[in-house]
């Protein structure tokens, strides 16, 4: 249940009986010489789908540029400020909330949104609570990062161990191609990768990561690995929405 | 060319002949009884995808939530506030400024946005101007409206005349169906639709047009139309991108 | 009737009755090397002032300085950040509306403002309601630009056809000089004038506008045009003001 | 000189031998039963022309509405919060400094605009030394309040001893009288009239101050009171400016 | 009683008989060759602990950061700008006001700091009656400055005459040095010091005041001034918060 | 070293050494019956304090005020919301990095801040990276928790076991009873105490942890756990910042 493909009585009568809803969050940054710069997106997108049919829930449009500041020294990144997203995240909340949405689940696919999102919500929360909106103190929101599923997690261990690296990772990447299997990107890969080291701002750690990729070997990727993470992550944020917005 | 769907080098290499970039920009609101919520969003991103392929262009991620407040008394629709868009756009100009980018094409599908563009575009101009970006001054935006398309225009008066209306249009409706044909909806319309009501808050908005169209017959459209109105939209937009894009 | 000469009881005793404001906006911008930097302004002023005795209405103060950015690069402009008058916009219908104001009709004399009074004006509706206002649902707000009343541009295409322009046009000068005949002043202006290209950003404007006019022929303007346009615009705007204030 | 009556080469002539500039700021707020709404602006307005005559100065447009959130329980009065105050001020000195100009001189009719400019001040010394503008560490901005020139204050103590009070002032009404002598009001003035209360928010104000007057007796003030206290504002002021204008 | 070292119990019982709360408000920034960086910090907070203990009055924690952009050429100076520290004071008094607070009494140790201290008031009765919080149009703030009580001033005039000055003072210098006697700085002081310049920029702060201080020469300044200057601001600020706080 | 009993030129002479600077961040909020509202403000800056005389490094001004939003339907909490700490960072990172501060270490005492401060970082990291200061591009900032110390946690679990909880927690009370010890509280505690419950708004949250306690029981606290605490995590911070400031 698209959001983007519902009607406007549709989301009334949705609202009866259910006020979760999914927001896939994502962003728009390089991905190392082979992965998209949608990756992020695509993979929360994708999975948010799956999640949405597997629990029955709308989802609503997917917030396609998160907080990628510190890849903006490559080019075809983008990103928000977090005091912008922050403001994007209320008025979402916002709008969601005076229609009589109180669940809000965010599947998210890029780490670098993570504190920003929890800035949102306490920011939202306090907001909603000085709105003449009823529902406003029921208001609760969590995120769901798909890559940080215990079950995604041990696979992507077991297929790829260290390689797995943290940006730019094969099994970000296998995903994409599952999804896009005619957008398989090819391209020669150092062996040499730099990891740890800790992200700042954009300059530096375009210095520190010179291809973009954070300790992966994102061409052990293969579509069909891509195939299983996604259904893990499907499965298992599945079980955390429903406990997230079944609670009392 | 979808910028998901490159990697940062295909974006720099893409940057050494071409500084354009296409971004469908759209809104999730109601769109009356039997229009998808995520019409404008819909119409822009299946447009642009035409106007990036048709150009060789590269086409961004699509802003699914746009300015539509006077639609918000009706669940389901989403809204940036003005301020928080005018943000959103410069956060994105910036980034892509930075890495060489200089002329943005907005191909847009809700009246609501344009002003808000408009004023965000000045404010961007400015605020590019005090950063310490060499091609700053070299930017330029620009909005193009595909339901503002003159063949678009003649289109759906030759096929719909007075009941196209201006909000819940039956040619809006009719791309959509053409994009996602398995989601036409049925429902039964008044045959009685206020027109030609001023638009200032929510509440006022949904007393004056309590189905959510505005002077429209929705019913009229087809997939086959809106196969038409698709093509004609993706022609006329190719040769105003071009042509705003190679002027001097 | 102008606000600023009415006291407080006598706006008290004026809200019995009606709801209604005219607010003057205008610019302090470049005209040209013979039109006046307040032009935008002076034309808004004087007209609303023509308004408020025909229709009985109360004026408030002029907004002076408006949106003008892309003329920046001309010494003696003055612009605010379209996210500044935003904020600008929102005060007053704050403040009036608490003290029981409903219509807002804004007389305005520069273009360059209508994008960002729009975005101003939804803004404002949003954080209208979530006052504690009991009026906010009913505040509307229209803008009434003098330059496009159909009279003037009529009369002005009938004076001074193509040299009419569309910036420092001889029409908006000639209304000037009926104001201010004192300040008529006199420069060689140059036959080759450029028109049609968009509006960017403030150096870009400049390169293209080297003098700062789009297209016009000031020198044509008389005092006695002035007179003439300054009348049917009253007449006008009377009219509309009129059918605005006075809409269910 | 007002900036308002000149043409850009006009002023970027002046910039050649001068870079001050005089800004009248007033404010739109209730001046008790007889004072007019307008009466910090006209008082401004008119003291700044004069001092601008008296120096040979720049005169810019006049700030008409400014700090009066205390005010706004009585109808007609109009505030900027202070926020927005310092960014419209903060916008005025970026455009006018990257047009040459370095030397701010406010000419002020309300007390409560004081805090909030010196904010501004600072705000802008700060915002401006990020941008790249050469003059930027040259700004210098003052504030130069009307009412409390000291030959202002001394002929008001004369002339109305301590039924000056401290706002709705027999002075000020008095100066208004004389730019409008047909706005001279007429109303019964209670005799019992508060005075030394602090000023909080609007309501607390409003209920200390019922009629809107701080301890004064405007019903003392003349025209020629007023032609008398303006001689001595501009004097004192220009003298004032000039010191301001020309220090190292 | 320090909030700090209360626990939420203890405050809820104080709230029943109380709603009065002191807030010291310092800086940080420099004071000449021998005064301390926190020097503004360090006496707002020692005077505001007397003040609370004198009068049995809870006091908040110190804010330790204020408004000193003109210091910020000196290293260890640091700064809010006024926007940011209006949002800081609003914020503080929206959570208190919640709570029950109404009466805010800010001890202040830097001039800098009192313009926007009084911005910041006018716009947080703003926002809080704004808010549904209804003890919201109960609330006063108020600045005490110790350095500008008639006491203290006197006593600074008798022990140090011309040489006060006006920054990095040997009053404050001699406060800090009681609070702080193991923190007592020398170093050679120029016997020349600039005094009686304007405030502008911190640029031309420096050049004009190039080791920091402004008129003063802090090397009188002994740990007994100290005391004796204590008591004196605490005495006078005691009784300056009690008439504050028992105000109708 | 604090910042606050230095001079600016021993600032001055510490830069030529050492661009690092140890910053101290807690919250003013409800700490359950018997934990002071202070508690994470005096753990931070006393650990701060022992971190910076471990390893010579100027500790600046402890930032007494957090984000405790979901505290505050507490009597005595107090909260910025997210945006205004960022703003906040933002202004001490542009303040202190222009003076030649490079290495900004936050030891915090408020798990709510986190998310936040990292925020805040990245947005800090590109304001920085756009002004006019040579060194902003080697910023780098990061967060210490002392609570989350390796040897924190462990002895934590070994004085307390499960009975540590997340709030108001043994291990914190027993810090601020070593620091101070006459302000040790006594209050019967119900055996009962939630825990696990996630955070969301402010009256949610005191509807599921009513006395403010998440799962701890303080009473297990003493002063000499406190010592042990404390050294523990003087001790790894320590190490952590002298790692983070020494790397490359």
């Amino acid at each position: 249940m698209l959001l983007h493909l519902m009607t406007w009585p549709e989301v009334e009568e949705y609202l009866q009986t259910n006020t979760g809803i999914i927001i896939p969050i994502g962003s728009t940054e390089q991905h190392g010489p082979t992965g998209l710069i949608g990756t992020d997106a695509i993979c929360a997108e994708a999975i948010a789908k799956g999640v949405g049919e597997a629990t029955q829930t709308v989802v609503g449009p997917t917030i396609n540029v998160g907080m990628a500041l510190h890849h903006t020294a490559f080019p075809g990144s983008m990103s928000l400020r977090p005091s912008t997203l922050i403001q994007v995240i209320l008025d979402y909340l916002t709008s969601l909330t005076a229609a009589g949405f109180t669940r809000y689940f965010f599947i998210n696919g890029h780490g670098g949104n993570i504190a920003t999102l929890k800035a949102a919500f306490s920011e939202s929360y306090y907001h909603l609570s000085h709105l003449n909106i009823p529902q406003a103190t029921q208001v609760r929101a969590k995120v769901g990062n798909w890559f940080m599923c215990r079950a995604v997690y041990q696979k992507a261990k077991e297929l790829y161990g260290d390689q797995e690296g943290s940006h730019a990772t094969p099994s970000e990447v296998a995903v994409t191609q599952f999804v896009y299997p005619e957008s398989i990107k090819n391209a020669s890969l150092s062996p040499d990768v730099n990891s740890g080291y800790p992200i700042y701002g954009a300059s530096d750690f375009r210095s520190h990561y010179p291809d973009g990729r954070m300790g992966s070997n994102p061409a052990l990727a293969t579509p069909e690995h891509g195939e299983q993470l996604y259904n893990l992550a499907v499965k298992e944020l599945s079980e955390s929405y429903l406990k997230f917005a079944q609670a009392d």
